[in-house]
């Protein structure tokens, strides 16, 4: 099965050309130099990413929200039962979630993927069904899944990502639903970052502080397994989830045609982090949209590099945080495009 | 000259009961509880404001710049001269600045107001004439300007507001333009908050650091004089400016319509000081857009109990840090509206 995988593409790195040219285009704006802060920064990773300065605005945002259901939930590792995943699926197939809303007034399009939920949604529309299989193995007991399942999964992350790019999409936005999904979400970050089970393991959507220990018991096991696997293919098909691994493909599938791309919470620094493993590269290439209050999203962020745009609490997933940061990409792009010169005085 | 003075208005508490609503609809929105946030928060302020469950979308955002001179910039305390204040609005009527640019992207529309410039703007189109002098006096020497001078400043903003809001605009924003404004801003701020000049002083719009303690001298004079001083529009007569004004009456006349409004960086925190000092009230009214890295700007948001929304290291000004959450109260509000209810497991 290894030898069937097709190899990861290589990432070429930020355009310097471009990011000097926008540096340049800045300190001859109209403002005093620096006073558009992180925006400022924004716009040269864009120029960067897409080897043009001033970067393009941002005309078509995409959302990708992967699903899939983890074996570990019934294990007590989550406040709320797998069959959520499939409602909430439901539900954003009918435009009632979160990412519904935000997507509605950032002028972005929601795309939802089954990649391995737990139960038959083949009656559903405005669904792209590719699961590869009905959720993971619980990671309480063995492997989350197959070297072979963990890299078809990642596939479907790179198919959705390219088709979408083909069809004109110019802005990519992972996001996910997966109950139970923090927990092989905090082992990743813990295993990739060096980071001791106590420090990633967070409440996630509402577990119970008196669930949290064994949560974290249950973190620290996988933690310890995952770091025997030296090839990450190895260690996500160790700890899981499918919809992580089809947000790693995304991302590399973003960084390889050049596409901003927006991170979103713990789910997606997971899979960023994963990504650059498979992909180095990937991460400079990828813009944090915000800083999810779930306490690994913040290890996995530094890990990678990365500085969040937003701060605001949040911890829904479903790519709600990254959607929220779109304005603040083409703000920082019509600012460096459309500013004046420097009046003379 | 104080008798004619007319009584500012009554400023109602926010609405508990809409607050209330708001609250107990979040709780049943599709969504772990508090997931959304700092969004959380801010809908159910924008309840409150509105008196209405789930609030309005906001339809016609406008920014309002006002802009005036400072007679302080003649002693030293700015990077700029004067002159630029003249070449940025007229660089502003033409759609040049960064504030025209973020106002595309977020879907405001742009009104310039000349409260105060020391140059004749009769020529400019796309712009509000009401100016009431030609700048302040430099309040290194003296007060800034007369008491009935800063009340028909205030009566500017009044105006201005109540035009807007008639026409349909339905969000206000205020900005301002005027090289040398974060000195009575920081003299504001510390008079009002009671804060040593240290602690307020900033670099403005990039002061050289070996110029700082003259303006921190001068600073610290001033916030002296302005605390004999229990009348706040005799305090913003001594400190002025002619924008701050404006924008206190603006952010007053927003309250009293329960018209939201967002606060931009320091010295619309000096404003909102002022309007909090002269109608009570106010502040809760109020959203702060941002937290400006000038240093004062976060001591007036605690003074108001107000957090703000973004934190992106801008000290621009013109209302770009409020300018850019927008989105972020369209976000919460389409959240709250449209997301259905707790699937039934």
């Amino acid at each position: 099965m290894p030898d069937t995988i097709p190899p990861f593409p290589t990432i070429d790195p930020l355009d310097t050309a471009a990011m000097g040219a926008a540096l340049n285009r800045w300190a001859t704006r109209a403002k005093p130099p620096g006073s558009l802060g992180r925006l400022e920064d924004l716009a040269v990773q864009l120029a960067g990413i897409t080897s043009t300065c001033p970067p393009p605005t941002i005309q078509r945002p995409a959302i990708v929200v992967f699903s899939a259901d983890h074996g570990v939930v019934k294990d007590g590792t989550s406040a709320w039962p797998s069959q959520v995943t499939a409602l909430m699926v439901q539900t954003m197939t009918q435009g009632g979630a979160a990412i519904n809303a935000f997507a509605a007034v950032t002028g972005a399009e929601v795309h939802i993927v089954d990649v391995g939920v737990d139960a038959d949604l083949s009656h559903l529309e405005n669904i792209h069904h590719h699961k590869v299989r009905p959720g993971t193995d619980s990671i309480a007991h063995g492997p989350a899944m197959s070297r072979g399942d963990a890299a078809r999964a990642i596939d479907v992350g790179r198919i959705i990502g390219e088709n979408l790019i083909a069809a004109g999409v110019d802005c990519l936005v992972g996001g996910e639903m997966g109950i139970g999904n923090t927990t092989p979400s905090a082992a990743l970050i813990g295993a990739l970052t060096d980071t001791p089970a106590h420090l990633v393991t967070g409440a996630g959507a509402g577990l119970p502080a008196e669930r949290l220990p064994h949560k974290q018991t249950l973190i620290a096991s996988a933690i310890e397994r995952a770091k025997q696997h030296h090839d990450p293919l190895d260690l996500l098909a160790e700890i899981g989830g499918l919809e992580i691994a089809a947000l790693a493909g995304l991302y590399i599938t973003a960084a390889a045609t050049r596409t901003p791309v927006i991170l979103d919470g713990v789910i997606a620094g997971a899979a960023a982090c994963v990504a650059e493993a498979l992909a180095p590269g990937t991460a400079a290439r990828s813009i944090a949209g915000h800083r999810s209050s779930e306490p690994a999203a913040a290890i996995a962020l530094h890990h990678l590099g990365l500085e969040p745009l937003l701060d605001l609490d949040l911890y829904l997933g479903e790519g709600t945080g990254a959607c929220l940061a779109i304005p603040l990409l083409n703000a920082a792009i019509a600012a460096l495009t459309h500013m004046a010169d420097l009046p003379n005085q």
